[in-house]
């Protein structure tokens, strides 16, 4: 897929693969049975964040999210030729693990809104939030750790580790706010941080339930998750300026008005780069970004070539996060199908 | 010791006994090279909680609490005759994930001072805290999942059992808040969970790194641990009341304005407690707690014998705790060490 196709992809609205989708009951039965042993009013909480319940708890049928990562880790297991089911445990430790971080980052970022509706702290408050995502981060190693399994305490270590990555992933974001001089590089490392380590390890944990867990064949898994979450946040990113609300559920450019350091903003103010000075400028105002001023990043954005750029990053990250997996011996179907839930993801319109 | 004179501690100075500050250079030297890998601006922040820094990252000599929980688990291990090195990772483990608890609580308290200084969430804000506190419980269980000993793995599944419910009982306590309808009997399990799952990871941890895991065993250590927890938390409850504000660095009667249903403020709302009608009014008032209603709620529970009661309380369980152990093949010498340490931590006076 060319980057113009990645382009079009956004405005456009392709359907998930039927891989992606295949396992969704499985993975939301296993999500349910795990958020079951939570203290009520945190359960609660979860639930509602999972789209289960409304806020005074009554059932609904809400968006849950995507379910990217636990659908990759399950394709992985199969693609090693193991059933979907043997992986599961690890599939929602890594789903729980992920929606620990949308809690508690929504609170970091003051997001109001997420999937459609408010966040668990708007909701909720902001004690209630994190303590949810204290217990979703909780429960999502006790999960593995509780379990009389070898390969789940190996899979327990590897989520451990991610989570580690991913957090600081986040502080390093949360620092790039008060910052002015953050170059591409460190945005770059960030993403790899911040969303590659999560990819990692759905590809680790597939792997580890399959019984391949030699050092090299983590490796692999751990490059391909890495550049696999830096070409999803490439996309991301240009979604999170030029999406359009109804599919992102942000408002729009909302990125730009929370002065975000994306890589397509970063992109535009590298020393060299045409409008940097206009740019910083409006970036940095003591004021409030108005909707003038909106209009104007977004269009300098544009000019700066920072959406083909970023496009053409996640293209390349792809390429590069498929061509770990050469040496893997895994089946061709499978394989076929994780190639294609990659390049979904970062064709991406959601 | 009797009730009166755990009372006296309260009012008087005593030092900790030498069982207890034996391994704090040990302690101390093992927590700084945990947090030293944390990501710079994490890192400050945590070293700020540990006092080893102020605000700006210059080295202090600061408080940095009273490192009993890793002090226990180390005494454990002696008393099983190992040396107290071989569990440092678990104590370590242990005060870091304590420490996760004390960060994100005093966020979800609004508790402005700890240890006679800023909390962290009044140092560097909310996000930054909500950072801090996640790096460090991941960091307490990557501290164990990531050493290649199998005793580490066991403790890594302990350690997560307890943080499940510490984090359990921190939602139960926030839960408390919004209601008027607490039992006594609810107190006590919350304190059990709240305040006894790390006494009782302190002593399984122990055991654990003993090479004395069997189940009874690690039963043991619990119920050592939430009594204890019990007895700690009915004594600190006390002094959130009635502690002079130069011991426990917060203002006077902080529980109280802060209206929290601690164990003597349940005990003097029992249905049939003589001034809970006088009480509740003063409690449920929509307006701020005046120094007035604050002199007459603390007359009041010290008229109702809540005093009285949670420092016998406090003695009980104690007993209770160290009956639990009357089983264990523990060493003579470092038994009768840790029976001092439990007595200290219930007569504790800070």
């Amino acid at each position: 897929m060319s980057a113009e196709e990645a382009s079009r992809g956004i405005a456009g609205a392709a359907q998930p693969p039927a891989c992606l989708l295949r396992h969704r009951d499985l993975i939301d039965h296993g999500l349910r049975a795990a958020t079951d042993r939570l203290w009520p009013k945190v359960g609660r909480a979860v639930a509602y964040h999972f789209g289960w319940c409304n806020a005074e708890g009554l059932p609904v049928d809400g968006d849950s999210g995507k379910g990217i990562r636990p659908a990759l880790t399950l394709l992985v297991t199969e693609a090693y030729g193991e059933p979907a089911e043997s992986a599961l445990s690890g599939a929602v430790a890594l789903e729980l693990l992920h929606n620990f971080s949308l809690i508690h980052d929504d609170i970091i970022d003051g997001d109001t809104e997420r999937r459609h509706r408010p966040t668990v702290w708007a909701t909720f408050g902001t004690a209630q939030a994190i303590i949810a995502g204290d217990a979703l981060s909780n429960l999502a190693l006790n999960l593995l750790l509780e379990a009389d399994r070898p390969e789940s305490q190996v899979a327990a270590a590897e989520l451990c580790r991610a989570s580690a990555a991913m957090i600081e992933g986040q502080a390093q974001d949360l620092d790039f706010e008060a910052r002015l001089d953050v170059t591409l590089e460190e945005g770059l490392a960030m993403s790899a941080r911040k969303t590659g380590a999560l990819f990692a390890c759905a590809g680790a944990l597939g792997a580890i339930f399959a019984h391949h867990d030699h050092a090299a064949e983590l490796a692999a898994w751990r490059a391909f998750g890495r550049d696999l979450g830096t070409a999803f946040q490439a996309v991301d990113d240009v979604l999170g300026i030029w999406g359009e609300p109804q599919i992102t559920g942000k408002p729009r450019a909302n990125d730009v008005r929370q002065r975000k350091k994306s890589l397509p903003i970063l992109h535009a103010l590298r020393p060299e780069a045409p409008y940097r000075r206009e740019l910083t400028d409006i970036l940095t105002s003591a004021e409030d970004i108005t909707e003038t001023d909106l209009a104007r990043v977004v269009a300098l954005l544009e000019a700066s070539g920072s959406r083909a750029w970023a496009l053409d990053l996640a293209e390349r990250k792809l390429q590069q996060a498929l061509a770990h997996l050469a040496d893997q011996p895994l089946l061709p179907g499978p394989a076929e199908e994780l190639r294609q839930a990659a390049e979904f993801l970062v064709g991406r319109q959601y």
